[in-house]
C-alpha cells in the first residue's frame, strides 16, 4: 500500500514549526508494511487543500492529512473536504456527547465554538478524539483511503495507534516493513563505522543500513523489504547477533528503548532504589528517570546543588576539598555520589558536577569537562568526560553518561 | 516572489530524519520578503526528482532543493537537472580545486568517488561549499531560479547564509513578511478565542491570525504580508497592544521566548535567586531552568523528593502534615515552598507535589490533581490544578503552571 501526507498549516510553512507529525507517521506507517512515497505541506488555504488532495487521492492508495481541524476559524479542512467528496455537514451525536463530556471533566461548559466541532461531513466516517474535541475523518472513494486528523501530535498520535493503524493493517496487502535499530553508546560515529565495516559488507542486498548519531548515543537502523516476513526477520536477527560480538561493550539496547527506561527496569527487577546529586545537569537526570510511568517505586529524589554553598549544606561537601580541587572534580563528585547515598537511603546513586557552558571554562577544565560517579554501597566508579561547547548538548551526553555508567554498576 | 521547496531523501519517508532543513529554509527566506506556498519531501528517485522539479518550476518563481547530492547518489538528481534544464555535466575547475583543498586539510587525498563532485551541469552557476564536497547549483529557466543544494544541515546553511540569501534579497521587489507571536497561558485555546473574537473580527485583511496550542501555551500569531513595511509593523504593533488590553492576564511573552529566559531575565534584573521543590515534575522544572545559559547567576538548587521520607528529611515536612492531608495537598506544599526557601537561602521558591500519572490517582484526588506554591520571604501563593491523563503533559503542564505563578508573584 502506497500513502501520501498532506501536512496542513501555516506554521510549516514559515518554518515556525517543525514537522515532526509527518515524520512520526511515516515512521507508523512503515511498521504495518505502507510506503510513503511523498509528504506535501500546504497552508490552511482552502484551493491549496482542495487541489493538493485532489492530486494525492489519484496517486496513491491512503491519504493521511494533518492540520486544519480546530474549533478557531483559520481551520478550513473540513469544508474543503465536503466539495472534494460530495458531501455535507451533519451534527455526530458522538462527537458531541464525547466533547460534553471532555468539558465537563474539566469542569467547563461546552462553548458554541467547540458545538461546531461535532458538524462532520456525512460520508466519512468518524475517529473518537480521547485528547481533544476534533474527530478524525476516514472516507473511502475509488479504492482510495483519505483520513484527516487534527495536527496537535498528541491527538493525532493516539487516534493512529489506537484506531487507525490497526484498520489499517488489516486492509494491506501481504507485504512488510520491518526495521530494527540497535543502541550504541560510548562511541563516536565514524570510530564505530571503521569498527563494524566489514560486518556492513557482507550485509545482504535486501537489507540496508543507517547510522543516527544524536548527542551521546549512534542508533544503526537495520531495514529490510519484501513478502516473506519470516525472512527479513530472520536475516535481521541473525546480522544483528553478528554485530553483537563485534561491538558487545557498546550496545545497550534496541529499537525505542530510553536508557532511563533500562535503568528502571533494572533496578524493579532487584527492588533497588536510586537517587541523583546533580550540579551540571540541574535536573535534567532526574527529570529524564521520573519520565518514566512507575518511577517512584524505584527513584528516591535528588539534590540539585548548583552553587557550592547548596553542595556544602545539602550534600556535606567539605569547603577545603572545594577550595582544593575545585567544584569539578574526582573528589568533590565522589562526595556528592556518596553523600546522597546516605540522605536518600538509596541502594545507587549518580552525581554529576561540570562545565555546560557557554561561560565558566578555564584552561585546564574547558567548557564540556564533566565528572560523573556512580555509587552503592560496596563501590564508587568515578570518571571525567570531555564533551563540546554546547550547552544543551553537554547536559544530555552527560545524562547518557550518567546512566550508562550506572548499568554497568548494577550489572 | 514565491518559493517552494523539494526535500529529497528517502530517510525522510520512513521517519528516519524530521525535515528541519525545510523549517529552517522557509524562516530564512520570510526574513529576505519570499513566501513558501509549498513544502515537497520525495525520495532519491529519478522520476519523482524529474516530475516534481518540473512541475514546481511552472508554478513557483523559486525551487530550492535539498539532498541527493552527495558523492554516491550524485549523478540521480544531477542527471534529472541535466534532463530537465537540457544540460551537460563539465568538469569544473573551481570545484575540483575547492575539494583537493577540503582533502588536503584534512590530510586526504581526493578519492575518484569525489573528483564526480566537480562534474556539473553546464548551464548551472555552482555556489561553493566550504564545508562539503557537493556544490550548490543555480539554474535560471523562464523566469524561475532553480536552486539545488546538499542535504546536510550545517553545510546547507551555510550556502544560504553565505551567498544565496544575499542574492535573492536582491531579486526581491519590496516585498515584506513580519510576524508576531503572542504568548499566552493559562487560558485554553477554544475560551481564548470566545474572549478575543471582537477583536478578532476588526483585524485589517492583510493581516492573519493563527493559534498554535501546546502543553499549558496557546500561541497566537499575527502575520502581515505586503509592500509597505512601516504599515505592516505598526499595524501588527497596535493589534497586539488592544490584544494586550484585553487579555492581560494571560500574555506572558513574545515570539520564540520561552518561560523559563523570561523568568530568568526578571530574576536576573532584580538580582533575585530562585530554588526549586518538586515532587510529580521530578526536576523538570529545575532542567528547564539550568537549561538557560547564566542560569548559575540566579539558579540555586532544589530538592527533588520524590519519596514521603525525602519530603520528611530534606525538607522538613512534618510526617503528621504528610498523615493528615497527604502528599498531594496545600499544606504539604506549602512547608515544601517555605522551607526550601531556607535550604536555599533563596529569594523566590517553586514547590510542586501532585499525581502524574498513569497511576496513584483516587476518587478525590485522581490522576493529574496537582498543587503548586510558590514563596518569597514575604508572601506565599498556592494553586490547585487538574491537567490530564497524561504523565507527560502533566509534567510539562505543571511546570508552565508553576513558572506562570512565580512570574505573577515576581511581577
Amino acid at each position: 500500500m502506497i500513502a501520501e501526507i498532506i501536512s496542513i498549516g501555516e506554521e510549516l510553512l514559515i518554518g515556525q514549526t517543525v514537522n515532526t507529525n509527518a515524520a512520526w507517521l511515516s515512521r507508523n506507517l512503515n511498521t504495518v508494511g505502507i510506503t510513503v512515497r511523498q509528504i506535501v505541506v500546504i497552508a490552511d488555504n482552502h484551493d491549496d487543500i482542495l487541489n493538493t488532495i485532489n492530486q494525492a487521492i489519484q496517486r496513491a492508495d491512503l491519504v493521511l492529512t494533518t492540520g486544519g481541524l480546530g474549533p478557531t476559524r483559520d481551520d478550513i479542512t473540513k469544508k474543503a473536504l465536503c466539495e472534494l467528496f460530495d458531501s455535507k455537514l451533519v451534527e455526530n451525536q458522538t462527537v458531541m456527547l464525547d466533547n460534553q463530556h471532555f468539558f465537563e471533566k474539566r469542569g467547563f461548559e461546552l462553548t458554541e465554538l467547540n458545538k461546531l466541532q461535532a458538524l462532520v461531513p456525512d460520508k466519512a466516517q468518524i475517529i473518537r478524539n480521547p485528547y481533544g474535541t476534533a474527530p478524525g475523518l476516514w472516507f473511502e472513494h475509488n479504492n482510495t483511503i483519505l483520513i484527516s486528523m487534527p495536527g496537535v501530535p498528541f491527538e493525532m498520535q493516539h487516534m493512529m495507534t489506537d484506531g487507525i493503524l490497526p484498520a489499517l493493517k488489516n486492509r494491506v496487502k501481504e507485504y512488510h516493513i520491518i526495521h530494527r535499530t540497535v543502541l550504541t553508546q560510548g562511541i563516536g560515529e565514524s570510530f564505530l563505522a571503521e569498527k563494524i565495516s566489514g560486518w556492513e559488507d557482507q550485509l545482504p542486498e535486501f537489507i540496508t543500513l543507517a547510522y543516527l548519531p544524536s548527542p551521546g548515543i549512534v542508533k544503526l537502523r537495520l531495514s529490510g523489504k519484501g513478502p516473506d516476513k519470516e525472512i527479513i526477520e530472520k536475516t535481521i536477527e541473525t546480522q544483528v547477533e553478528q554485530l553483537h560480538t563485534i561491538i558487545p561493550e557498546y550496545i545497550w539496547g534496541y529499537d525505542d528503548q530510553v536508557m532511563e527506561e533500562l535503568i528502571g527496569k533494572m533496578l524493579a527487577e532487584r527492588s533497588a532504589t536510586v537517587c541523583t546529586a546533580e550540579s551540571c545537569t540541574g535536573g535534567y537526570i532526574s527529570h529524564k528517570l521520573t519520565s518514566v510511568p512507575g518511577s517512584s517505586a524505584y527513584y528516591k529524589g535528588s539534590v540539585i546543588a548548583y552553587s557550592n554553598q547548596a553542595k556544602q549544606q545539602l550534600l556535606s561537601v567539605d569547603p577545603e576539598i572545594l577550595q582544593t580541587y575545585g567544584a569539578v572534580s574526582q573528589e568533590v563528585v565522589e562526595v556528592m555520589a556518596r553523600n546522597s547515598l546516605k540522605l536518600f537511603d538509596a541502594d545507587y546513586s549518580m552525581a554529576v558536577s561540570g562545565i555546560a557552558g557557554p561561560s565558566g571554562g578555564t584552561d585546564t577544565k574547558p567548557v564540556g569537562t564533566v565528572w560523573i560517579a556512580v555509587a552503592n554501597n560496596q563501590k564508587i566508579v568515578s570518571k571525567v568526560y570531555s564533551f563540546g561547547d554546547t550547552r544543551e548538548r553537554n547536559i544530555i551526553r552527560a545524562g547518557i553518561a550518567a546512566m550508562g555508567m550506572l548499568k554497568e554498576l548494577i550489572e
